[in-house]
């Protein structure tokens, strides 16, 4: 299996790199390919924007989702963008590692979606969800945060941080659901600036217990395109 | 009342701007005073890192919500982090106008969040949503998208857009509602890539009355800290 690993932390000595780093260690020793882009030690740029397109379709206005249909089709999105695209294409298994921030991905991962899942190869028309372009790839969301776990869920604090309701949806089912991958349960580290080493050791075993047994862990329900028509009207509505 | 409008659209020409203009102009008219933040113009920032904090209190060890709480102590916070704290600490009303990017906001504004928001002058402690340190400040966004209004709600393709489930429910909860701001219901104008010039001139014509009754305009609800306790653990918890 390839294995994608996307990380976003600003402080290398984090506990959420630890997590990453037995992540490459736990899948390579199970014989996996793992592959790394640590966005903050490569100075990934994050903002979407007409410099992302080496030729143009209009240079009088961008659309960006109609660039990158024609960047990928002509071969000229930047390089930057290009590589993280193989990189992705060429993975059976994407894992984003980061700490939430703001309830969801930190700037510079989301912008890592906003260039790369490209539109006409990630996306396109009426491929998403199980027609998306990346189907047949898993995801999987590996994540710390300084909350206790009883903050979050139904009734709670501040209610789901994954699930139907969950305050990750539009990573979990409106970037990797949508372009067709898989979407495994998240791995979260709650309270993580506030536990001891023990409690720490205690996670990262439980983490790469969990990684080595992938194929065990709960898939997200998503929606699926047989359910709605051509149109994307859900098809029971007319028996309703 | 002052109003400050942040922007996130790398076309200036865009639909998005012209819905920006409009309150700009609708709300100045109406005596208010206006300011914006065109992130893109302003080539703002967005990556979270140790460059905000021209003194660390940990040089070592990079946990940004500590180091935030120094930098607003110390006043040495990085100089475009305080220019923006300071438009939100005069602001009545903040307006994000954003094309929606994955679900959510694009990472130029998520990281103006990301960097903005910061620990100890927004929220701190037990100081979150109606506690929190924006209080008696409201929010609006304004959004832009190219699907279609039918795609979004209980039942449908993606499911809700906002509300108890809505994809933005990390924009409009988690952050927004989670520094204590009054949330109005959100701005959206469906489909703008396919509309015709007819149908822009009525939202624009749409979004412009609904600025000036922004009074009637519905506002989320967002968790009440009179129903948690200091743990932040449900009250009625204990009589189920």
């Amino acid at each position: 299996m390839n294995v994608l690993i996307v990380h976003a932390h600003p402080e290398p000595q984090s506990f959420c790199a630890a997590l990453k780093d037995a992540a490459v260690e736990t899948l390579a020793s199970q014989g996996h390919q793992v592959q790394v882009s640590d966005l903050y030690a490569m100075n990934f740029n994050p903002v979407a924007s007409a410099e992302d397109f080496r030729q143009r379709e209009n240079p009088d206005y961008l659309v960006y989702a109609l660039e990158q249909r024609m960047g990928v089709a002509s071969n000229s999105l930047a390089p930057d963008i290009q590589a993280e695209i193989r990189k992705v294409q060429e993975a059976d298994l994407l894992i984003l590692s980061f700490p939430i921030f703001w309830m969801s991905v930190p700037a510079i991962l989301k912008g890592w979606i906003d260039r790369v899942f490209v539109s006409g190869l990630f996306y396109g028309g009426k491929r998403v969800y199980d027609r998306g372009g990346m189907a047949g790839k898993r995801a999987l969301v590996c994540t710390t945060l300084g909350g206790r776990d009883y903050m979050f869920g139904a009734g709670s604090l501040h209610g789901e941080l994954y699930g139907e309701a969950g305050m990750l949806r539009s990573v979990l089912q409106g970037s990797l659901g949508y372009v067709g991958m898989e979407v495994l349960e998240p791995f979260v580290a709650y309270h993580v600036p506030y536990i001891d080493d023990g409690a720490r050791s205690a996670l990262l075993a439980q983490w790469r217990d969990e990684l080595k047994q992938l194929d065990r862990r709960p898939v997200m329900a998503m929606p699926s395109l047989a359910d709605f028509d051509d149109t994307f009207r859900p098809r029971q509505a007319s028996a309703a």
